[in-house]
């Protein structure tokens, strides 16, 4: 009899996560597709173009880390409870959905997981049926309300998970705080931009706010909280969180200018061009000023912000920031962030085999491509 | 010993529910802004432009029809979960917060309640402050974001409110398709003035969804759900609101056009420069075509969505509206939908003082100036 290698080692749901998480959303859009029919056929068009996004990509890093963070305090994968576990946390994918949506409005990014965005895809069927009015506010207004859609859709998505009522409660302290701090750090990175802060210690608090707490922190938290975890294992599972977070993050201020736009799924240089404040740009800025090299300060700020950068001024750039050693420092600090973070889960109580794959993950989240 | 009138009638909470509700959001964006605080100052600066934005202004009536739907189902003002149904209840108005922020955004409005709008404010700000990039782009960013605070805190209100679990499921109801109503609503608005769609039908639909569920039904619902009503009392509820919700509708396409600036802190004309599709507007168009006045039709048709349509050719367009019968037909329609509302509530069980209440609330719904 053929068996899928370590199956004996496994539960169900423990394995291809995201594949799990991916079956409640498409259950759980499937539903709302029929309610939002029975309202305007018009409607559930507009929500097909909000499913296709949920389900059209994601690494699921959200639910997964929840996941483990339930099964590290305990929670039983074979449990009753399971499913409306795993059916809860996937729920994350929905508010990441109200992110990114929100987020490449107000960036007006013009692709996202190789697909064109959501203002970008109804401002092209305003115009491809000739409506009246500008195609860009018609955009403008698909993605707003679409966005509000998944973010109303998440917290239903929680609630009718029929968790039991005390872990429900358990529930709302992270998700509450998740869901502000998410909030909070997008402000905060609108606003960093808008000032022009260059300094290093702005392009580290952006990404504590914005996807520290929210990409592992507050899952970690959430998925503990459900498990009913002592206090102790939810501030190790933090501390843990904070530091992995943010080296998620930079990470992907790396991905931003160095990714390989065939696996990222956006174009090149598209963060410099919308004049994002990372850690890898200030550690540019303040090299080149401690080192006298006024041309090379001068060749950032100027590409930095600048929505026609070319291709070729996203490759001096690159260059610039090697040379500059900032590429360097930065991957110095992925590595001490992420050793940092191991440490603090070697230290913590977390149940097997959570706390092998949470080591796993972070190792993954900071090596990744894409 | 000096009485307040009719002190001996009622019970405390049901005196003054607009001034029991914006206590309620008071205390609930106080605490917000201290935890705001505990993250950044500069957050809780723009925390405060929604605070200032919710406890500014608005007639709190979705709160009240939910508390008399509550009240009418045989919720007792003195028992001990009353407090907690009103904090519940209040999160109704954050929900709207969410609405007219996102609405004022994507309908570029520039006055709310006599005050600039979140997107205005935010862009204004940008300029006093000189910062970087285009203060279009930064307000646009304020507003989706404290728009969708308002959407997450509305959750966080409703669940802290610490009702009895069994009533919380019951709410869930309601509430859930209720948000999703509401955005389907907006969605088929900005849909219907993209298509230029004229007709009766797409006048009647538009309101039906955007407010009559939202404003009126649903909070009934909502607030019948959680007193545990049987079915029938929330199906005459319904009714009750699905007329009265449209009628109110009505009532507010009157005041877009005839109502005066300094009682609705919108400037007259606002809703004919968006190009809405009022019932009013469709009306008049019918009967100029059905009378022959093709110099009418052009009149008003150019006149509907020009941003640019001064003060003078509103009053032309008032007068013509007036000519036409659209105003008397509406006026018509609102009394029509007024009595049938108020017989489905006079057929039902409703307890009293709320049966009372409600024929009052329908009453002055209906004949507001603001």
């Amino acid at each position: 009899m053929p068996a899928t290698p370590d199956s004996s080692l496994h539960s169900g749901l423990d394995v291809d996560l995201p594949g799990h998480v991916e079956r409640e959303l498409t259950a759980f859009l499937a539903e709302r597709r029929e309610e939002a029919e029975r309202i305007d056929e018009s409607f559930a068009r507009a929500v097909d173009a909000l499913s296709g996004f949920v389900l059209g990509g994601g690494k699921r890093i959200r639910p997964t880390f929840a996941w483990w963070g339930w099964r590290g305090a305990g929670g039983d994968p074979d449990g009753p409870e399971a499913p409306a576990v795993l059916h809860a946390l996937s729920a994350l994918e929905l508010i990441q959905a109200c992110a990114l949506v929100h987020d490449d409005l107000m960036d007006d990014s013009a692709m996202r997981r190789g697909s064109p965005t959501i203002h970008v895809a109804f401002g092209e069927r305003h115009r491809t049926e000739a409506l009246r009015g500008a195609p860009e506010r018609f955009g403008l207004a698909a993605a707003v309300l679409l966005g509000d859609l998944a973010l109303a859709w998440a917290d239903d998505m929680l609630f009718e998970a029929d968790l039991p009522g005390a872990a429900l409660r358990r529930a709302a302290e992270p998700w509450r705080a998740m869901r502000t701090e998410v909030l909070a750090g997008q402000y905060l990175d609108v606003l960093t931009q808008a000032r022009g802060d260059e300094s290093v210690e702005a392009a580290l608090r952006v990404p504590r706010m914005k996807t520290a707490a929210y990409t592992v922190e507050r899952p970690l938290h959430l998925g503990a909280a459900i498990a009913g975890a002592d206090r102790s294992l939810v501030d190790a599972f933090r501390r843990f969180g904070a530091d992995l977070g943010i080296a998620f993050q930079l990470r992907d201020d790396m991905l931003g200018v160095f990714g390989d736009p065939e696996v990222t799924g956006k174009p090149a240089g598209d963060d410099l061009r919308e004049g994002k404040r990372t850690l890898l740009v200030a550690l540019g800025l303040e090299h080149a000023e401690a080192s006298g090299r006024a041309d090379a300060a001068r060749a950032l700020r100027a590409a930095v912000g600048d929505p026609e950068l070319s291709e070729e001024r996203v490759a001096v750039v690159r260059e610039l920031l090697v040379d500059l050693g900032a590429v360097a420092a930065v991957e110095r600090r992925i590595e001490e962030l992420r050793e940092n973070a191991l440490a603090a889960l070697a230290a913590a109580p977390v149940a097997e085999p959570a706390a092998t794959r949470l080591a796993e993950l972070a190792v993954a989240a900071t090596r990744r491509k894409h």
